[in-house]
């Protein structure tokens, strides 16, 4: 039988587990799609550096053109990253009749529209089930698992480092700059944190998720996101003494035709099943209409966990290949978009405040929640253990994004609040 | 645009939710498949029955061979139930030359592979996604989001009735013919559960699933199984103390080539996922060479948590059907059945014996573990309150079950021991 031929464009983690899976399970691959599966040609930034997995060295490129220009390959697995020249290469590719399937969420969520577009044109496959929660198949199971289903939720936890990050925090009180410090020592956290801290790759995975959900365009610039740098310890002690944990979560809600996608620290109820998803796990949570509440868990990143997935989607691509169906089952987003306003984001939120330790402060504020039609689900007022302030801990009941904002601007010019010190949504 | 018409055999709980959410969706529906999908026929049992859905009257029939043998329609979806008869209907179908949606476990357990054969032979699909656990597309996911892996291990809480039975004992303490009366009155438990009690519902459901995980033809006759109608509200309390929830777990396990597959109360770790998921919820464990430990969780029964898995798969047998491709990406089980010894079977097991009180019995216990190299994690020995005995809990490290067995038998001859009281499988 002749073999299918795959392009590899990078060798790193990725790219290192692709090669290792499709060695390792070449008998149940072939087994699959009725022929073997060969990485034919690897493109590579240096051909002379040392490789954790043995690789013909007469199969590397230092020139991914060479890749995309073989008429030999079928399909291009992309694991290099990068978004602009990666889309260059891509688009040629899908241009000369390749396959693709990829694991780069950056250019999914930022160009994934125009790649889909070119791959329908030409009838070719794009997968990217590994650009989004690693080895959970969560994107199989968004297009073909709920096809019968509307979406009303997403929640994700998406980005393994925040949670790592997160989960230490909560688990040993330690400091926020302390645990980033140790995760990229252990290279849980890239050198410059920005990415994954500031909330960016997970506002990409849910622009993603939220696309595929509500079969709606959603693109990048349409979550709003907020990271985690400024969370302290003791706001995550406040979360657990209250029963919550502190977590880093994607949020795309469904309200009628309307659509809200947010990336946020989020104090999560103990007794939600993503309360539990710790260290550099992943989970995405969907709740559908029929359907009603389901989770999948597993890991979000890591060599072969997200190999798994890469190849998976690999299999796919041959079995629509041996029958000839490839780009066919392409489903293009079609319900428009509209974004829900502030007035109607409906969230519960935590805020906690340092104010003057005087009469009359608790009576002034909760003045001003009453007057922008806020209600507070519990109330407390206690002594500040290092200042001569006092804390005032609220939990609101569901309020408008637009009516949380006047309570907090309000508060800036309310003499008696020293500080807002912090304020979080609360889901749960 | 030509309709895709269905004919549907039962309009039950399920059958209902199929009507529900082929109308209530239509329009996403046919924005999938690009054509409308009408449910033409519907075979019942009474075409009198008041019905909880609007049906027109004379797309009704009191026989299925009405449906089955109508030109007109392109897929059955099988929701009545049985087994033999079911059978012979869909073999019929198949036949003629129409694809399967069923949610049957009891007829795929039994007969899937003769059905399977059957539509390979045909050219045709059968789908099934909604006789496991519900809403949960699993076999979806171990079919295709883990295709390009090798499963080690498969555990499930795949039946509702007992789970929230089981729940309910450890939550309120409860007894279990208490809560099977109330969980009867609920209609989360039929009149006669012993299907359910005694574990062969989810014995049904391990053989389908290690079928698909270890692509090997998985037999019911395969699945060990013991059901939880003789756990104790005390053995559940012994649990919780230990740390630890009771769960009737349904284990598949792979060692090199050969599988273990078994169903049984087992007392998991509260630390675990599977721990945490309670009432009628179902999830699936699974752990994968690459991709490591994953979980998916969701509505394991209902109207339409198992309608939405089965609208799903006709969405999928209409999109191979515009391809013209139905049949053809079925994978037949290619890896031959070997089982695993009992001497090669390992798990931890906890052992609650009622024991005479006095001086040099813990010593004789214990020497019966070493004599069969059967190694001990935690003795504790504590008055029994009722009784003059002495009760013995014993929780082992990791035993093969023919050691274990042999030390179960040796107690029955040991003048000590007044009663073997509980065995568990300890799991985490």
């Amino acid at each position: 039988m002749k073999p299918v031929k795959v392009g590899l464009l990078g060798l790193g983690t990725v790219g290192t587990g692709v090669v290792r899976i499709v060695e390792g399970n070449q008998e149940d691959l072939s087994s699959q799609v009725g022929s073997p599966i060969v990485v034919e040609k690897i493109a590579v930034k240096s051909v002379e550096k040392a490789r954790s997995v043995e690789v013909d060295p007469s199969r590397l490129t230092g020139d991914p053109w060479d890749v995309i220009n073989d008429p030999e390959i079928d399909v291009i697995i992309e694991v290099m990253g990068g978004v602009e020249q990666t889309k260059a290469y891509l688009l040629q590719a899908l241009e000369n009749g390749k396959h693709i399937v990829t694991a780069n969420k950056d250019l999914m969520a930022l160009h994934g529209a125009e790649i889909l577009a070119k791959a329908q044109e030409k009838q070719c496959d794009v997968f990217y089930e590994a650009s989004v929660a690693g080895g959970i198949p969560i994107i199989r199971t968004l297009i073909e698992g709920f096809s019968s289903d509307r979406i009303i939720r997403i929640m994700g936890i998406v980005n393994g480092t925040t949670n790592y990050i997160l989960t230490k925090m909560s688990q040993e009180g330690a400091s926020y700059d302390e645990v980033l410090k140790e995760a990229q020592e252990l290279g849980y956290a890239e050198s410059d944190p920005t990415s994954d801290v500031e909330g960016l790759d997970a506002a990409r995975k849910m622009a993603i998720l939220a696309t595929l959900g509500f079969r709606s365009n959603v693109e990048l610039g349409d979550v709003s996101v907020k990271g985690i740098s400024h969370i302290s310890s003791e706001d995550i002690a406040f979360a657990k003494k209250l029963g919550y944990e502190m977590k880093l979560l994607g949020i795309a809600d469904r309200n009628g035709d309307q659509f809200n996608i947010s990336v946020q620290p989020t104090m999560v109820s103990q007794n939600h099943p993503l309360a539990s998803v710790n260290g550099v796990f992943n989970a995405v949570y969907v709740h559908g209409e029929a359907v009603g509440e389901t989770m999948f868990y597993g890991a979000g990143a890591g060599e072969l966990p997200t190999a798994t997935s890469v190849v998976a989607d690999l299999v796919a691509v041959v079995k629509n290949l041996k029958l000839g169906v490839n780009g066919l089952k392409a489903i293009s987003p079609y319900k428009p978009k509209l974004l829900t306003s502030e007035e109607e984001v409906f969230s519960k939120n935590f805020i906690l405040l340092h104010v003057d330790d005087k009469a009359g402060v608790l009576a002034q504020i909760t003045q001003v929640f009453a007057e922008f039609g806020v209600s507070l689900a519990s109330v407390v007022q206690q002594p500040n253990e290092h200042n001569p302030d006092a804390e005032i801990i609220i939990i609101t009941h569901s309020a408008s994004k637009a009516n949380m904002q006047k309570v907090l601007d309000h508060f800036e010019s309310l003499e008696v609040i020293r500080k807002i010190k912090s304020v979080y949504r609360v889901e749960g």
